[in-house]
């Protein structure tokens, strides 16, 4: 790992890398990331939702509502509320925010970016464009593949916090840029490693978010483990027949960045899919569960564009079909489940 | 689902099936065994360890030691401790003891055996010749694979007693047979899908206990979750190359039989290989680990046997070797796992 050393920096790590790189979002994903910058950049650029948080960050050392317990040197952050002002700053911008917000923020971006290099760590579709991040850039802002990266891979923010080993993929179509995330996000925690399947990686991280909604109502509906085990084998398989038919390419879907994003997520009790599908396992509405959670679930969102873009393809999809029925349709959970239960196998 | 009729009968079940089924074993998947076949068939023979056990059940109605919950009625049981007296009067047999002790039972049996279906849900090598139990029934007992079936899929016994909706494969290449096993088995609570692939069913659930094990160790050490993922993914990889090197054959890996049984294994609180594998990165020695649980752990016995199959295979399983320099050499598992963790992606 090429790092460049600094000599001078007065700061307590050694070698730090002098890439210019920025953070976009004050979620915990996103401050996870921070997180994961600092230990290796000089100085991570962090453009944060509100002067609010800007303010409480400034202040207190760490981001007041996500991950309180990550305290930040204030030397190493640039903070700012600006998206201009951070993407001018930088060679390497990370999407971090929700998905539904993202286009909020970027559709303020009007200084040059075409040299810029953007990472999205987004999990979500894009509302505006329902769609993935990967094809709103280029189809929104026209930064070519060139430009993107995605991070994936089995990661809670919560055990990044913690400083707990967890593996990430970058996936990209340049060498050079692949090495320079690596480079940058490389730690004692951190092992990251490369792809070039943008496009699946970007899809599987969404896909594993319904699914997860599906083990927590399993879960929530009174199914044990022996249950959960084959709805997760059925839905790496689905999750295998939906890439193919999206993006063929030579992938190996029990990969970390598959099948291990979509096991933490499913059976995690970190994950907010997991939890939302549990409520409504136990009994609330859509609705309530929705407004129980102060957490947005991308898996709610997926669902509606992964289902309709599995019918445009002609694709036999059954937890997804079920899982947009009882989030869309108004469908009884118990009953659909009782369906389902007769096509995995 | 065709089930003979009997109109007569006294059960509270309909539809009895009259095919003449035993059961070899009084541990909890035996019970669980018991439990399934009793919801379709008129009378389930029982070959129990010894006359304590037997009077046990006869007395109180259900297992003194394992699935103590589970209550027969017992019309519709027949106990014995005789070997030969089951074999004699069944056309299938289900073997269900720990794989340690399979070969103390079928020493005994000197009855004509020849025309009958044996089927091993024991997953575990038995010690005698190193092996598996299709190949222990073929070479020690003349027992063709035409004759034998491998009950596999995941499955913990304590689900099954709470008649948890759970999924079972049976692997058998004749279709006669497959279907007499199907139709015994389905119930309100039990799924049976067939397959043909005998060896890698049997080998499937074999490697899952290592890897229960691993997960039990990684846990133990302070590895959280979005690690396991990783090792998960990392396992079942492992396992495609093990499976391909010994048996080649048209399969899925992530077919509930194997993914799902790895699963159940490696992340369910009721897997006592993975609570093996807890102790010992808690900080118990092996000996003291093993010493402490009052059940065998398959994957103990597994690793062994597994780790010479795939050195004299020249095969690469970074997490095997793992584990078996932890059980079998003594190695320190904390550092074991750092090296460990530098192999996995």
């Amino acid at each position: 790992m090429a790092k460049k050393k600094t000599g001078t920096e007065s700061s307590p790590k050694k070698g730090k890398n002098e890439v210019a790189v920025g953070v976009v979002g004050s979620g915990s994903f996103a401050t996870a990331i921070v997180k994961m910058l600092v230990e290796n950049c000089k100085v991570v650029h962090w453009c944060v939702r509100n002067e609010y948080v800007k303010g409480a960050i400034e202040q207190r050392g760490h981001n007041p509502t996500y991950l309180t317990a990550v305290n930040f040197n204030l030397k190493n952050l640039k903070l700012t509320t600006d998206i201009n002002e951070l993407v001018s700053a930088c060679e390497v911008i990370v999407l971090a925010t929700p998905s539904i917000y993202l286009s909020d923020t970027l559709d303020k971006m009007t200084c040059d970016y075409k040299d810029k290099i953007f990472v999205s760590a987004i999990k979500g579709i894009i509302p505006k464009v329902n769609g993935v991040v990967a094809h709103y850039l280029r189809d929104e802002f026209k930064i070519g593949f060139r430009n993107q990266a995605v991070i994936a891979g089995p990661c809670h923010a919560e055990e990044v916090a913690m400083e707990r080993l967890s593996y990430l993929t970058i996936a990209t179509v340049e060498d050079e840029v692949s090495q320079k995330l690596l480079d940058i996000f490389n730690s004692d925690f951190i092992k990251m490693h490369s792809s070039k399947d943008i496009l699946g990686n970007e899809y599987s991280a969404i896909l594993k978010n319904i699914f997860a909604i599906g083990a927590g109502i399993a879960s929530g509906l009174g199914y044990g483990d022996n249950f959960t085990a084959v709805f997760v084998s059925n839905a790496i398989r689905e999750m295998e027949t939906f890439l193919e038919a999206i993006y063929e390419a030579p992938r190996d879907v029990n990969q970390s960045a598959y099948l291990g994003d979509l096991l933490v997520t499913a059976y995690s009790l970190f994950s907010r899919n997991r939890s939302l599908g549990n409520l409504i396992g136990k009994g609330y509405t859509v609705k309530s569960a929705i407004q129980s959670m102060n957490m947005v679930a991308e898996g709610y969102y997926a669902a509606d564009s992964i289902y309709k873009t599995s019918k445009e393809k002609g694709l036999k999809l059954p937890i997804v079909d079920t899982i947009y029925g009882i989030l869309y349709e108004g469908k009884n959970a118990e009953k659909q489940f009782k369906k389902l239960t007769a096509k995995l196998d």
